[in-house]
């Protein structure tokens, strides 16, 4: 049989479902998730089971360390996933409400939001994924196509079924959480042009996968995730602030999209701040890639090339360069940065502003780290990725970013003159 | 000397501008609006000039008559051109503002509202389009890319200069206001994948270009227009309502997105009601194709093929099915409903609560024409397109929709623990 038209079905399907869905109430949705909550710890041992297959697979493979470490599941991964359904049972829905407003010739226009529709979510390694969306999806209405690695694949076909069936058993229509089965990459270019079936498509994962998805969808893409962040430490800095909050943008969580991976430091104090900072990387085992300025302070930095500007590392590797002015920062900043993150470490007034307004990012900052560009750490509850887009959402997505507008009007006969 | 890298340097100079633009002052943008609003008074002479051009070759093609019409401009049309844009001038700008609130650890965040950068615009006939969009774009801080259609291309050509060079002349940066001098296809689809230097491409035209666009564009795409509308008259409708509000919808101007194409009749009314109707339609010359039903009831109906329901005629033909229920009547608008506008005629309270919570749509209407969906109309102030996609923005866009968000945090040292 032919997957090309089993991918067919499953969108056909997830469009039946999508339409019920959209006129689910909240009760029904969060008794839902309670269900898949449970489900999870209930069918522990098949996960694992399923688990231990793509962990020997992979090491079979060769698969690097840290890429086998996100995908093992433990007993304690798993009731951390569980306890994400139950966090988001408790997040407003975002469906419904909205505002309302009467025109002048009496029609009432009610602004609503309502669910997207369709979302399919293509990503990579880390399983939570599948049951993380799968949940944010159905809370906000929508019915799911979820994508995962090939890495991962007998781990998410347990988890897919083990939530789905928890789903529909507690009011879900058949077919709102759905995993495709096959990892082959015809099959996702399939699934990018199916617009029939699909309203967006959030791709999430490396530079590679987002380039592909954007390169090949037809269907509406939200684009999450590449980040070349920097930090610019001013001649105004305050060193204490500027060596903490680079150090932990750096090396706090380094393979994330929000790390640290350029940092730009103003002339009049390369000499005494690059030591401090250069010092605490040195001792964390950070390699600092420098300009010849920076180099010529800091001996055991190695060269930047060109290349490196536009480097997002995910490792601990920085690139550093000093520069003129705040202008020389700001312009660098606008030919390098993915509009993600950025940084100014100052204590000048106007220096503050100037970077604040002047700068095209999801996130801008003043001396605080660009690891807080996060869902959870704007105080959304919960992320279904941080997008480097403008349309649409931007930034970290939550609920809210998983519905559209609706407007309904209420009239008594109306016609237009 | 090559147009293919003359584009991308007008890219690169619409890039430049969009920087400069995003923080330029509401004063100085409504400043140059009102120089531009002038220099069309003034250069009126010249305008028209390149208009005779473009409607000599437009005749001498061969082209509709209708087609031609929307070509042409007159005194009076300038006027109204450039009276919409002192109306633009009167709007609110839609850059800035935003919440702000304040997290456990002190960090303060702002979400704020920032200009989407480089906007580019691909529309066919009417030239007035091209100073909306660029007053529109002027107003929320974005350059705007101008690629018209080739039959306006004169006049184009000079309602750009003018335009453009009055707002140089009052302190918009150059490159803010580009046309695109060349009409050749293989020029538009380069402009499709300048993902480095346009944000967002909206087009605006019939169904052939929209498709074209959502197709082979890279660069994120707001759908605009095709409306494949729908009335449905229910069992209890109030048929002197139903027959002014369909005959308004499909008639006052047929040639536009949210005029009605289909009519949906219950089978319990359809003897009554289909003759009033159509005998109005007939008097107005509107040509009725319709199922078995409606034949049997209208002998001067033709009869609907299958290609008929996905039809938008944007003329004077309208499709016409009786249905047995309001199920049926979902589920055929359902199917074959561009989810652009939607209307039931009905007394019943149940009915309309269903058709306005099933009915997936931009805009749903209970007793009123479909043509209300409209900028201006919901009141406001301004259009830029009627969006039919649910990514970012959905039914009439106006300044906010030229917008995306920037988050601003203020922190004082803070790190991620």
């Amino acid at each position: 049989m032919d997957f090309a038209e089993d991918l067919i079905m499953i969108g056909q399907r997830a469009k039946n479902a999508a339409r019920k869905l959209a006129f689910t109430g909240t009760e029904t949705k969060n008794k839902a998730l309670l269900a898949m909550a449970q489900a999870l710890l209930d069918n522990q041992d098949a996960i694992l089971e399923a688990n231990v297959l793509d962990i020997t697979a992979a090491e079979e493979k060769g698969l690097k360390k840290s890429l086998i470490n996100r995908l093992r599941l433990t007993s304690a991964g798993i009731a951390d996933i569980s306890n994400a359904i139950k966090e988001v049972v408790g997040l407003p829905d975002p469906v419904g409400g909205g505002e309302l407003w009467k025109r002048p010739n009496g029609l009432v226009i009610q602004k609503t939001m309502v669910p997207l529709g369709v979302v399919a979510m293509i990503y990579e390694a880390r399983p939570n994924v599948t049951v993380d969306a799968a949940a944010l999806c159905l809370k906000s209405g929508n019915a799911c196509i979820l994508r995962g690695g090939s890495e991962a694949i007998e781990s998410n076909k347990v988890l897919a079924r083990v939530i789905s069936e928890a789903a529909e058993q507690n009011g879900i229509p058949e077919g709102a959480i759905q995993l495709i089965p096959k990892t082959d990459r015809a099959y996702a270019l399939q699934l990018m042009r199916m617009n029939k079936y699909i309203d967006v498509i959030i791709p999430r994962g490396g530079a590679g996968l987002i380039r592909t998805v954007v390169e090949n969808s037809t269907v509406p893409v939200i684009e999450t995730g590449t980040g070349v962040c920097h930090a610019y430490v001013d001649l105004d800095a305050d060193y204490e602030k500027a060596v903490s909050v680079v150090f932990n943008a750096k090396t706090q969580k380094p393979g994330v999209c929000n790390a640290l991976e350029t940092l730009l430091v103003h002339e009049a104090v390369a000499e005494e701040y690059l030591p401090m900072i250069g010092k605490k990387f040195k001792a964390y085992g950070v390699e600092i890639r420098g300009c010849d300025r920076v180099r010529k302070i800091l001996d055991y930095a190695v060269p930047a090339t060109e290349e490196d500007w536009s480097t997002e590392y995910l490792d601990l590797i920085i690139s550093v360069k000093v520069v003129n002015s705040i202008d020389e920062a700001l312009d660098h900043i606008y030919t390098y940065s993915t509009k993600h993150s950025e940084t100014i470490i100052t204590e000048n007034y106007t220096a503050s502003q100037r970077f604040l307004n002047e700068i095209d990012a999801a996130a801008v900052y003043v001396n605080a780290s660009t690891r807080f560009t996060d869902g959870g750490r704007f105080g959304f509850g919960a992320e279904i990725g941080i997008s480097t887009q403008k349309l649409h959402a931007r930034g970290p997505m939550a609920l809210p970013e998983l519905t559209t507008i609706k407007y309904i009007v209420y009239g008594n006969g109306h016609i237009v003159e």
